[in-house]
């Protein structure tokens, strides 16, 4: 052990403590509070330990649970941008960019550009492990949204042809998943889950 | 996929959001409120991934990120017990294995049977990975309520002598984890943070 090393491994430990307080845009299930984005990240982990078998392509498990553990850490600078905020998704990739170059820089060398590469590797999704990885980051809001009669959705007006767009997503992870998904979406849609802020309880 | 083993999967996903309103007795490191269990879950994976390094005997990361995960869902039944809660610790065993009967058999037998050895592994802290997940879930409180002034200790008047007995536990598994500890208590023991309620601002 040296005592610099250890140093900066502590100060990101302690660092991404603050994940913690990144409100996201989705109730928790029992729709007292809002989500943050650390106990979403761990919700994802869990639910890839479970659905893991629904990939279309083999995953590596132990991969896809890092990734998701630290696949928002970026926005303990950056901020939770709402999926359908078209102004916030303009400088999205420049901002979680830079919030990147900081945090990921606290650690020591070899273990900042391991764990960025691996965030990269989950915003690319071009290998299996991250497309599976994001899969479930679109799936989960959506079960949250449906549990809570389509709070997000009617609350900011999102239409079911926005959030459609996500199922084509899913679709290059699971068609299981993905088939899920639509059924899911259908039945919201007919129980007015997306009947914009009137609708809104 | 069959219908059946889907919706149990699902059942148990949405089941353990519940773990988000399971309130610890740390606050989170901004002092701003209590922890909840599952964001701790997730930062106890994020400090394995940084620091399963200093664990004296190799450890499989993957399965230690599993069990970390997975180790505090009983208390979605079972509440958090208070690691110095002397009158609650009597029962402790007997309530989270009654929550782990409940809970784990949401899932399909394979999977259910699956998490809760991976669970009852974490809890005998028999095996390598056993012993380092148990050590993280000793030191990252302990960091917490040092960069609180000792809040929870404070509130309960816990005295260092109680606190150091879990050195020993971290010693089973990571002597540097267990020296940097030591050294953090020593600290806060001169800045008054064992000083009892009456210090507690």
């Amino acid at each position: 052990m040296t005592d610099d090393r250890f140093a900066q491994q502590m100060a990101f430990i302690i660092e991404i403590d603050r994940l913690k307080t990144v409100a996201r845009r989705t109730l928790i299930a029992d729709g007292s509070r809002y989500e943050n984005s650390a106990e979403h990240s761990w919700h994802l982990a869990m639910a890839a330990m479970i659905l893991a078998e629904y990939s279309d392509e083999p995953v590596d498990l132990g991969r896809v649970l890092k990734m998701l553990l630290v696949h928002d850490i970026v926005e303990i600078d950056a901020g939770d941008t709402f999926y359908y905020d078209v102004a916030g998704t303009v400088d999205k990739a420049a901002r979680e960019q830079q919030a990147a170059d900081r945090l990921f820089s606290l650690l020591p060398s070899d273990q900042g550009v391991a764990l960025r590469t691996l965030w990269e590797e989950f915003e690319a999704r071009e290998t299996a492990d991250a497309r599976f990885a994001g899969a479930l980051d679109r799936l989960m809001p959506l079960i949250h949204n449906t549990l809570n009669n389509g709070h997000t959705w009617r609350l900011n007006g999102i239409k079911l042809e926005q959030v459609w767009v996500n199922t084509d997503i899913v679709e290059r992870a699971s068609q299981d998943l993905a088939g899920y998904m639509r059924a899911l979406l259908l039945n919201a849609q007919a129980e007015g889950q997306f009947d914009g802020p009137q609708g809104n309880e």
